[in-house]
């Protein structure tokens, strides 16, 4: 089975869960991915981690990974981007295949906008300051165009938190509001970096959705196709 | 962390999931309920097993509920009501709390519907060929109204069949004459004592829905409540 590190926040990780389902092509419930969610409310906050010299995340982590290994997982994922500031140290003394969502995003950003795009990213404040999707939006030469601070404060911000209150449809303007100002600076298409965003977006206009790369899903097709190539691997 | 035995099918996990986030009161992340969720769609077919002499389930139930105990589950949900055949032999050996899915539903519907109320059920023909809600029925002075064969085969089973192919819109209508009709022979309330049937209902008229009791919903505020009961413990 493939292991979940979520809970970052939960809602988001039941929207990763349904996309796993909805990504998988499947008559019944044995064509689905075996999946083992993790969804530990508890870990520490990223942002604060990140950004105020909060308790780090990290401890809580491991903590999770070592669960899901020891339960049999055979494969990772972590349904939160801000968390994969530590993608690499979880990594670590850990053999287990474990995508990234930073890097399953930029790569279908890439497939989707074209090389050399200039890509907008809906994130927290802690996955702008650390750069986190900058060496892989590099490596698929794309080009950054991050939201301003007033645009965080004002709009992305106060739409994370309303979604993780699990007000996702008072999220949704604030929301189109910040894509559509990076849309109109010149980004071509704006990858949803943030697991909470995608929910606050379902009734948003489908021309907007449209210019939108949802990294929940991107992670979602990622994990199944994880799953039929340990399938494979075992058959073959 | 309360574990959940899930993945029959996939999809009623996740929307076991998204209820129990609905039936928390929280404002930020850390207010959620961890949850360690096992979806593993390869556990045998119920019905299968207990109406056509299929592989039986338990060993993979037992290795399941083994799995999130080692984890460190301090409590079991599972997120299926034809597997609570299985209920009693789950509870063996296993010394966490572990609510039954068919206990929360029917003192659910004795509250609503009122003592000595005639309850319909939408299930699957396991569920009523093993008898499995008899007991707790009759436990809370409510008397049964089971679907006719034909309901079964025309309405629910196929229901039930196009949920958990994903095709939720498509089974609205079967199941809502299915619940119709036992409203019409005199039923007071519905149970909807199969996970994928309330996902067929959401756009079900009101006042049809006012009718239904979600066993789901029910097992979701009956997990929200034991983990805060497990809190209490540990703080007193």
């Amino acid at each position: 089975m493939i292991g979940v590190l979520g809970g970052m926040g939960p809602l988001a990780t039941a929207d990763f869960f349904a996309k796993v389902i909805a990504a998988t092509d499947a008559q019944d419930d044995a064509g689905h991915v075996p999946l083992l969610i993790h969804s530990d409310p508890r870990i520490a906050g990223r942002p604060a981690a990140l950004l105020h010299g909060g308790a780090s995340p990290l401890p809580a982590l491991l903590a999770a990974r070592d669960r899901l290994v020891t339960a049999g997982a055979q494969g990772l994922v972590m349904a939160c981007n801000t968390a994969h500031y530590w993608h690499a140290q979880l990594r670590e003394d850990c053999a287990l295949p474990f995508p990234s969502i930073v890097d399953v995003a930029c790569a279908q950003a890439a497939q989707r906008f074209g090389n050399g795009a200039r890509i907008g990213l809906v994130a927290t404040r802690a996955t702008l300051a650390t750069r986190l999707f900058e060496p892989a939006l590099h490596a698929y030469s794309l080009s950054l165009l991050a939201p301003t601070d007033a645009a965080l404060d004002d709009w992305i911000l106060p739409a994370i938190a309303l979604v993780k209150a699990g007000h996702t449809a008072q999220a949704g303007p604030l929301l189109e509001r910040a894509i559509q100002t990076m849309l109109d600076a010149g980004a071509e298409g704006v990858i949803l970096a943030c697991t909470e965003a995608p929910m606050a977006l379902v009734d948003a206009p489908l021309a907007l959705q449209a210019r939108c790369l949802d990294s929940s899903t991107a992670l979602a097709q990622a994990t199944v196709a994880l799953w039929r190539q340990l399938q494979s691997a075992t058959l073959a």
